[in-house]
């Protein structure tokens, strides 16, 4: 047999237990805010039709970046990118029996053929957090403060990131009202301020200056420098301050606030990627200098659950990827000591396997977790086996102890050392 | 926009939550029992190269079944029809690094290209439970002795399931030793030996009787139908019954007698359908009449981690899927009532949803999980989209209510009402 590959899947990654602590410390987080917030789990496959991404998500998705494949039936499926087209699938195939509003999560893995790099994973976890059936503020208030929540559980503070808002609605007036843009015209200025931080000013202006035709240059550029001052609603020109699409805003900021979501600000230029928002849009954005980038962001998207042929429901939502969020708590010391999973780790003195076990036996059905060395070896070697492998308590079980039923067990932090009975190591471990 | 369909890939279930819940009962089950043996969460990517299963997993399954195709990288990869070519990937990797003996587990999806039916889909969670390092009997015992804790823990009683136990070992002894056929005959019996279930007697004997070469017939037969009618270890021919692979056997129900695993039985007709194992075998089946058949199962392979050019690791371990046991709650009744982990339904009455969105939300600080209901609708309409929903109790919010800061806190179950305040309703919701 020819030797084979060690290696995962280029830009997916292998967990071994030590990183899989940490990924289910992030989920293990996620869940806790999302149910707090009434929201429950669902997911649904990773593979899907290509047809519900054509059109929704976006086109560089789509085109360059989807593992998509012929199946042995002749059906053409996709390794989901993204998880909205699938749970707005799911409400549309329910829509009349299900409860409103609905509020869903769920924690799958996308698949996004790019170049990997840090912070991107062709295969990555992205929390999906939904709610359908409300068009009101109400919504997005609600999910803005849950990603809010988040944070806050994660141990984050305001100076570490900051909630960008903005409105579909206000971009779109803006185009055709204020700068009074055609539909083309509109499309690249708006993928202009999305890449608006990545550029000088001045290559902003100029890239700006020739989407304008040659009679709206001067004018166009003067409102766009009013326009990208604005560090409030309260600075916006007034044809766009009177509009219902601030308003709203408004209106949101205002509950944010009575809601202490501290870390929102507005934003004008904050657009986002995907073709199907509607209105709101929000981005979280880490403070750190050295990271100062986009995390993750959402918004409302009320069309989409419709293009399954069903009447369209209001629904706000965002995801979340790992891998933004595990360099966040890195590079803000954020990240917990984690410990293994085991509680103890039995390590045998002399032949006392077959009693050892008995010992083990019991303390598993008194809810302790337990590993117990299999090996012959010295207990040096096994203690060594056990620090390895980050169990948090040692064991020690030889003749002595097994007479007297009393076991020393020690703590690896502390190193402070017990002598305690089966049922007294049971009451002592399960609650450290 | 074409109507697109609302339904999931054929053989790959939307899980809404509901459903979620269920198969989180599952999941929780099995890794409070991995983890109380002392076995960490790994995972591992689904997207693997195929030469990972080539010559490893079964033909068929590499054939005809897997989900196969070529990324855009030009690498032919598989989603991984299942997951013990990955583990041994992961542990030949970092051979040198790890402390032994390894305990992992992980609950990954798999994916096989099958006809659907019950308890059979194309995507389908699993189970994985390995322990590398240890080549003695003890390994076994632990391996066994854990898949019986996870049927326990499940609530299934010894009437409910069966664990037999075979060696592949003695299999081979079998076949070159007292049956004496050569390697090609050997394969044949033993495919043969794998179906015996579904074959009626005579048909058995029919096909058996192919096998032997002719001057073999008389004498084959008759050692085959010995074989066949042996109960026990104890019944077997005595050319087998002095072989190092039976006392070894005999050795490993000896512990499984001592550690209470008595659903354990020894079958010489079990085999498995993988090439990999290499020594004790054994598979869990449902004593359920009317399902009668094999759940899950594993054993030995000490010659996997080796085929990626490091020197073999001794390993046992199991893989068990969710719809089989999911098949096997539901038939013997064992499957408890799920609610939603939304503790809390708040309905407002008359205009009180800004103080009742206060009153959640100190809910939430204190660890309940809320739900509001944010519509504008009557209450018996939020009455019954919680009821919908599952979610155990109900807070009824009006402007009497708000005055005296005391709350109605109705259980749906028992209908029971009770009268409290925010911190009241904390300590108590949070417990039931």
């Amino acid at each position: 047999m020819a030797k084979l590959s060690t290696q995962s899947y280029k830009g997916a990654r292998d967990f071994y237990p030590e990183d899989k602590r940490l990924q289910n410390y992030i989920f293990n987080t996620w869940k806790k805010v999302c149910e707090q917030y009434g929201y429950e789990e669902y997911t649904a496959p990773v593979l899907e039709p290509i047809e519900l991404y054509t059109s929704k998500t976006s086109d560089e998705i789509v085109n360059e970046q989807t593992y998509s494949f012929t199946d042995r039936g002749g059906r053409t499926v996709v390794m989901r990118p993204e998880m909205t087209p699938s749970v707005s699938r799911m409400v549309a195939a329910r829509r009349q029996e299900l409860a409103y509003p609905i509020r869903w999560y769920s924690i799958p893995d996308c698949w996004r053929y790019e170049r990997p790099q840090r912070g991107r994973n062709r295969q990555f976890w992205q929390l999906n957090v939904d709610i359908f059936g409300i068009g009101t503020v109400d919504a997005d208030l609600e999910i803005i403060s849950l990603a809010n929540a988040i944070m806050k559980q994660f141990g984050a503070t305001d100076e570490m990131f900051q909630i960008k808002v903005n409105s579909r609605k206000l971009i779109n007036l803006i185009m055709s009202q204020y700068l009074e843009l055609d539909a083309n015209q509109a499309k690249q200025m708006v993928r202009l301020f999305d890449k608006k931080d990545k550029l000088k000013p001045e290559d902003f202006a100029e890239q700006a200056k020739v989407i304008f035709k040659d009679d709206q240059q001067k004018s166009g550029l003067e409102k766009l420098r009013i326009l990208l001052n604005a560090q409030s609603l309260a600075d916006l020109p007034e044809i766009l301050r009177d509009s219902q699409a601030v308003k709203e805003v408004q209106v949101l900021f205002t509950l944010l606030g009575e809601h202490e979501v501290t870390a929102a600000t507005f934003d004008i230029t904050l657009m986002r990627g995907f073709d199907y928002y509607t209105d709101i849009v929000f981005e979280v954005f880490d403070l750190d200098p050295e990271n100062n980038r986009s995390m993750f962001g959402g918004g409302r998207y009320d069309g989409l659950v419709g293009a399954f042929g069903v009447d369209p429901i209001a629904t706000v939502g965002f995801g979340m990827g790992d891998a933004p969020i595990e360099n966040f708590l890195e590079s803000h010391n954020l990240l917990p000591k984690l410990q293994s999973t085991t509680d103890l780790y039995a390590i045998t003195i002399g032949d006392t396997l077959k009693e050892a076990q008995d010992i083990v036996r019991q303390l598993r059905l008194a809810g302790v977790n337990v590993a117990i060395d299999l090996t012959d070896r010295k207990p040096d070697k096994q203690i060594k086996a056990a620090l390895k492998m980050g169990v948090p308590n040692l064991l020690f079980i030889g003749e002595e102890e097994l007479k007297h039923q009393k076991f020393i067990v020690r703590n690896v932090e502390s190193q402070k050392e017990d002598t305690l009975s089966v049922e007294e190591i049971a009451k002592n471990v399960s609650t450290t």
